[in-house]
C-alpha cells in the first residue's frame, strides 16, 4: 500500500474490479521479478501466488510445482539467446556469441546455472538452443554424430562456468576460498607441489579471456577428434 | 544397542573404559561412513558427534563447521586418485586414468561432486592432483601457461560429468527427465527442430565412451590452442 493511500473499503466481490486473468506469461514475468530481486530459493509457488494476489491452487493449471516453475523460468530466460547470433560472422564466432550470451543470462539470475547443470532441460527454448548449436557445428564441417556429443560438451562447459561464477558472486565464503587459494599458491611448499609453485599466479584469473580460450580449445578439439564407432553402433554405410 | 545387550549400568566416569581419543583420521573415517551410507546432507557436525559418542564442541578442534567438514571429506577421498596413474603409459593415458578415477570417487559419494563444482578446493590432496595433472600436461609438451588454464578445464569437465551423473543416480525426477528427453527427441517437431530430429538418439547415451571422447577432445584442443598473450601480461622473453 502506498503511504498516502486510504485503507481499502470493504466491498462485495461483485463491486471489486476484476483482477487481471492469470496467464502463463504473467506468471513467469512475476517469477522472473522475484528471481532477479531475491534469488532462486525465494521463487516458490507460495511466494509467487502471494505476488500475484491469488491462491497457489490457481497456479497449478500453469505450473505443476516449484521444480516445474524453475524449469519454465529457465526456458523463458533462454528465449533471447538465439538473438545474440551475429548474422554474417563465421560459425566459430557465432557459437561463441551464442554461448557467451547463454552464460551471461545464467550468471545474471543466481541459482539458475546450478539448476541447469543438475537437471536436463527439455523445454522449447533450450531445444532451440541445441538445434541452433548443431546447425552451427554443421556449418563448421563437424559430422552429425560428432556434433551430437559436441553440443553437450559445449553446453556443459558454458553452464559449469556460469554456475561457478554465480556461486562466487553470491558467497562470501567462496570469495574467501578464492583469496585463500591465491594465498595458498603464493606461499605453497615448492618441494611438495613443484608444478603449482612454478606456474604461480598463472593458475588463477583470466576472466573472459579464459572462457574464450576454453571455447576455442573445445572447438579445435571437436574438429580434431572424430568419434570412433561404438560396438553397439548399427552397421551402416555412412 | 544390540537386541540382546543388557541396558548399560550407571557407572561413574572413573570406572568407564576410556573412549578412544579423537583424531582427525578417526573423525574423517566416521564421516565417510555416514556419507557413503546416507548421503552428504546427513553429514553434519551434530550427526558426526553422535556417531562418535562425543559432543560437537569436542570436534571443533579438528573441524570448524559443516562446510569445513565437507571440504576435509573431499580431500580424504582424493587421497587415492594419484594411485590410479599407470607408470609406463603415455601421458594422455595417464591423464585419462587419473580423471576417470577422480570421477568414480566423486560419483560414489553423492553430493560430493556438486560440492566440488561449486567450491574451489585447496586442501593437500586436491593440490597434489592439480600438480600431477600439470606435470602430465608438461610431459605432453603443453607449455606452462597453457597448462595453467588446461588443468582447470580438465577438472571442470570431470567434476561436471560426475555431478550430472550422481544427480541422475539419486533423483527419480531426473530419471523421468531423461526418459522425457528421449521421448521428446523421438517425437520432436522436425519442422521446428530439424537438427535434433535428424540426429535423434545419437544425442543421448554413450556413457563411458562419451566421457573418454570428451577427454580426447579437450586434450587435442589444448594441444592445438596456444594461449594468446593477455594485454596485462608482463613483457618477458619466453
Amino acid at each position: 500500500m502506498e503511504p498516502h493511500e486510504q485503507p481499502p473499503q470493504v466491498r462485495s466481490r461483485r463491486e471489486r474490479p476484476a483482477k487481471p486473468a492469470l496467464t502463463r506469461e504473467g506468471i513467469i514475468a512475476a517469477a522472473l521479478t522475484i528471481l532477479r530481486d531475491e534469488g532462486l530459493e525465494t521463487v516458490t509457488m507460495r511466494r509467487l501466488a502471494a505476488a500475484l494476489d491469488t491462491g497457489a491452487a490457481s497456479l497449478y493449471v500453469y505450473v505443476h510445482d516449484t521444480e516445474d516453475l524453475h524449469a519454465q523460468l529457465l526456458d523463458a530466460l533462454l528465449g533471447s539467446v538465439a538473438d545474440a547470433v551475429p548474422v554474417d560472422s563465421p560459425w566459430r564466432e557465432r557459437i561463441a556469441a551464442v554461448l557467451t550470451s547463454y552464460v551471461h543470462i545464467l550468471f545474471e539470475y543466481p541459482g539458475i546455472a546450478r539448476l541447469t547443470l543438475l537437471t536436463q532441460p527439455s523445454a522449447p527454448n533450450y531445444l532451440a538452443l541445441i538445434d541452433l548449436l548443431i546447425a552451427l557445428l554443421g556449418e563448421g564441417g563437424i559430422p552429425d554424430r560428432d556434433a551430437a556429443w559436441a553440443v553437450d560438451l559445449l553446453l556443459q562447459f558454458a553452464t559449469a562456468t556460469a554456475a561457478e561464477q554465480s556461486v562466487r558472486k553470491r558467497s562470501a565464503r567462496v570469495v574467501a576460498d578464492i583469496a585463500s587459494l591465491s594465498d595458498t599458491i603464493a606461499t605453497i611448499n615448492a618441494a611438495r607441489y613443484p608444478n603449482i609453485a612454478r606456474l604461480g599466479s598463472e593458475l588463477t584469473g583470466g576472466g573472459g579471456a579464459r572462457f574464450r580460450w576454453g571455447l576455442d580449445v573445445l572447438l579445435a578439439g571437436i574438429i580434431a577428434t572424430p568419434r570412433a564407432p561404438l560396438a553397439s553402433d548399427p552397421q551402416v554405410n555412412e
